[in-house]
């Protein structure tokens, strides 16, 4: 990567979600954006829509790789849509698109990624209570996943 | 499907992997051929080229749906060979080509194949020993996972 | 490709056709099925549907690679279908999945996939009155355009 | 799309071209970030890096869809790089990603994407001495070529 380009940092989870996991997701994309890296999500709805949210409350910029053929299927913060009418197998492309990546909470999708992930050797730093996977570094809250995360990205 | 479309049955597995995994493959893929239906997988080795091997001796026909972009890296059990040229992203074609799929053991790689189909609504059906995910049936033998496979595809 | 794998040849075209493209089709499907290679296509209807007919009542395997999410979607003389759910990007895994293409017709999708494969490097046989490309080889009728394929395939 | 998303345009190109291509591209790319659009691109070189050039030098953001599994492979003009390990399939993502597409140019590749385009109705603005394919708008300078596909646009 030049040294000019910003970090891009995954984060994954479901497109429904608890309240309490979208507040986290916000926080998650926050840290992200006052760290001046890219957020890079699947572009929909639930922990996607949060993170994207609290990225751009937080002046980032967000991209979504959504599974459908129409931009207009990416949630309202998400700056840049990516187009792939691929469904699940997009998911491929936000893991291999993200530096590092981040899951909140999540079901079978988010399972998929983290496997992914650790296929191609990226780190997934998953917040407490979500999958439990051997390879899968935990963090006790949002902003100390996003600190991990950075840790790893800057070693 | 029409009626007389046969079956198309996934195994999955690692690309490399012990001789009982491969003796596992092997029975799974005879048993699939005997049954009459086509097995489909990723068309690599280890446990997809063990499975491949069984089904060709007891008749069947095998699809390999390789990630690369060659024809030539389909083991030689493979008789159609779908070149995707798509890494990891082809694990969602093996799994939406297949009626029902069968695990044998595998890694990072198999476990996303299960998430995927689990998040399309597949059945999955496990070797005991394989991974070990909420939503998967899992099957003592490799005989009896095909026979689980297939009372479930013809109820 | 080990000696024992079949050749497997695309027929592309449109999903809608005049009936004497159909015609044109199916003799080129029937004309494959009798060299003993394997029909792959798109596996939808029009120009894909009569060449896998052409080869089934040859007594051939046919492969069709559907942009949907559903066998079910593939024609009904189709005999193993490959579900990519990816829309027209599955056009790359016919081509590529092809070791020869024979057009017959078409339209943008066509073109495409003529354009796809001379990118790739693939012969491409064209029957007179489609796309006329530079790096294309024309064949006066359906049987020629099989014959020089095979030519071609087996130089 | 949401009033507030920018508009996404598509910059399709061979990966080497003319000193007299790059400069069109260089001069199209500038007049997209000019009128506050993103600048969607397959990530590579030739017209593609010059586009991404002529758009950063103009203050606008630059996407890159590249074909291969390395964000590296990016061009350094490149702002967002999408990884989609996908070869030419990807193609069908910097055309299902873009609102309106710019040709200059290009090769086999090129006219893939012009046919792509046209297959999902999207307009498709061609640079003088590029593929002239029914149903492609022709622009006789790179400065008319933008203002044509915004007059298009903000329809």
């Amino acid at each position: 990567m030049t040294q000019e380009r910003k970090f891009q940092v995954g984060v994954i989870g479901a497109g429904t979600c608890t309240p309490e996991e979208a507040q986290a997701a916000y926080i998650v994309g926050q840290e992200i954006a006052r760290r001046g890296a890219v957020l890079v999500c699947g572009g929909l709805g639930g922990v996607m829509e949060a993170a994207c949210q609290g990225s751009k409350d937080a002046g980032g910029t967000t991209v979504g790789i959504v599974p459908t053929s129409r931009k207009e299927d990416a949630n309202p913060y998400v700056d840049i849509a990516i187009v792939t009418n691929m469904g699940h197998a997009r998911n491929a492309i936000v893991v291999s698109s993200s530096d590092i990546l981040i899951a909140v909470a999540g079901e079978y999708g988010t399972l998929c990624e983290i496997a992914l992930g650790l296929k191609m050797g990226k780190t997934i730093v998953s917040l407490a209570g979500g999958w439990d996977i051997e390879g899968v570094v935990t963090a006790k809250s949002p902003g100390l996943a996003v600190d991990t995360a950075f840790k790893i990205l800057l070693q």
